[in-house]
């Protein structure tokens, strides 16, 4: 199904971002200039954000739709990037569900109770859009304020959520995760899943409220050998995707350290993928083949150096890209708290300068 | 220069050990089996190993002859694997020559005083043989008691020491260190030359103590793209082999997530490449090219699968390496602290009795 395509009895009429840059790119069209955007754009780099966060937990100020509007925009007024990303975490729908995890500054996310039995599968119930109406509410509010800029929904993969869930918290070595998927294939199946439908369920919520593309995160499916992968996490992802591909927006897969996976991941439903800085993009093009865009892949580190560095880099990340369908420009990871936000606008501007036509 | 020259003047006569199974397959030579060992193989995976080690800090440890000793030998006794590998660890030439760091449980190494600037430097002179006698002391006995087993010596790279160096510990984004590579080349590639000259000479001391092969581990080098390891990494690398290249001893090169940097760690001066779990090894082996052998690579978390998971895998892994020229099983990266050691010992047992002929 093209991204084209709308579900039988959704309303035909395009968003007012039908035709923005990003959208434009990621449907392989023509553009004015390479759109760019950030992943974790919205976040601690801002002192505006930390102004606005002061005192409110994290997954707190994910259910506030005032909040939640207000630090989804800040980045789009200050960097001027192409696109909004919605500010949640991956670990919000769980949350929703009524698991009892929560994020550890300095940590990441930590569950009370991992899930490591069948038994516990249990309280994986499905998600209603009833559970997360601060989204449907918070979506509603920006798209009016973002206007033409399109919104981005997004949510975590199975494999990620699966390996938070399992672990109790981040990993190195996904130790327990990968013994649940090699000793267990059946229990392990089962729970990616339900994780699948949660995800599902969540980005719909999402889409129907007006997010005009989506990113499916699987940040940590780079640990896995391809074989693996493909037998034991893309079904679940694959389903994801398909829950959404009747609304037709742009569907973006990244994960960090995927270069052997990025075929697979193209493969597993996305219109765009996500590629890291390991694998410049014309190489990655060779490896996910013709019909998608991709996405990326400056290393964020670069952000670090000084002007003339940052601008030779992104020349270079620029020229590997200049044969490809599609390009959305985005680090190849997200930014990083200690990063000068100034370094990020002067690079969306950069961007747009250079490839203005 | 083969692995079978010598440097003038020393002794022609070759080891005991030269024609075991290991370092057979190193120089890609017929073998009767294909030869086992584990990174990380001794340490905290061994009860015996946690017994010795009991109230002694790590980098004591690392001091203590018999200890050293005792430590090494464990997991040859235990496993019956086709080498041993000198227990040591990558800061300790660093902790030799002066500078104040520590291995902190459950962290990992911790530099006081980072180095940030030109004048840093200075804190990092040279290592001479005196710097470590316990190192000489420890083979010599070491190499008394293996008898046909060889003893594969090991360093940490010059990119991997320079992270933890500038970091002041470990990094999940490596910024700082990136920070000096991409923002003063100059500086950051100083720092690399003087790190290589440190560990060129650290692992010449094992060489002719007595080690009859050696691994230099670029553990972290997977978070660069090609190009940056090419220009800022590569170069400090090819030094520290170029210096035991007259010994004509087999040196293997590993890092983990390096799949895009195979080729690159094998022209830097390896006879033999480890790879990850990520990359099977024909592939690799097509990536790294001729004459090389290859080391690898199953994924340590396959160990904690039932037994015919195990197996069933490991069998993956010796098919894809049915066409190498030479291959050393080994895990796809060290042995984790929480493993059943008779999963270790099964599995040197399984490929020694699949592979004999």
């Amino acid at each position: 199904m093209s991204v084209n395509d709308r579900p039988s009895g959704q309303p035909t009429k395009p968003p007012v971002s039908h035709n923005s840059p990003f959208l434009r790119a990621c449907r392989r069209e023509p553009v004015p200039h390479t759109p760019v955007w950030f992943m974790r754009q919205a976040g601690r780099s801002l002192p505006e954000y930390l102004k606005v966060r002061e005192g409110i937990p994290m997954l707190e100020s994910c259910t506030r739709p005032e909040l939640v509007t207000e630090i989804t925009l800040q980045p789009v007024r200050r960097h001027k990037v192409d696109a909004a990303v919605y500010y949640s975490d991956i670990v919000v729908p769980l949350k929703a569900i009524g698991l009892d995890l929560d994020i550890k500054p300095g940590v990441g996310p930590v569950v009370a109770d991992p899930i490591r039995s069948r038994a516990d599968l249990d309280r994986l119930r499905d998600l209603t859009p009833d559970d997360v109406g601060y989204v449907t509410e918070a979506i509603g509010m920006l798209t009016a304020e973002l206007g033409e800029t399109p919104l981005i929904g997004f949510a975590g993969a199975p494999f990620t959520l699966a390996s938070y869930l399992i672990e109790g918290g981040p990993s190195r070595t996904y130790e327990r995760t990968k013994a649940m998927m090699y000793g267990d294939p059946e229990l392990w199946a089962d729970l990616v899943d339900r994780l699948a439908d949660i995800t599902g369920a969540f980005l719909k919520v999402q889409v129907e409220a007006g997010a005009s593309a989506v990113q499916l995160f699987d940040s940590w499916a780079g640990a896995l050998a391809p074989a693996d992968y493909e037998r034991h996490v893309m079904p679940a992802s694959a389903k994801v995707f398909d829950t959404i591909a009747p609304y037709g927006v742009p569907r973006i897969h990244f994960g960090v350290g995927t270069g052997e996976l990025l075929k697979l991941m193209g493969d597993a439903g996305a219109d765009v993928v996500g590629v890291d800085w390991r694998v410049s993009l014309d190489e990655a093009a060779r490896r996910v083949g013709p019909g998608k865009a991709l996405q990326g892949n400056l290393d964020p580190t670069v952000l670090y150096a000084p002007t003339e560095v940052v601008e030779e880099k992104t020349r270079e990340v620029l020229e590997a890209a200049a044969g490809l369908e599609g390009h959305v420009f985005n680090l190849g990871h997200g930014v990083l708290p200690t990063m000068d936000p100034d370094a990020l606008t002067r690079l969306t501007e950069y961007v747009h300068t250079r490839t203005a036509h």
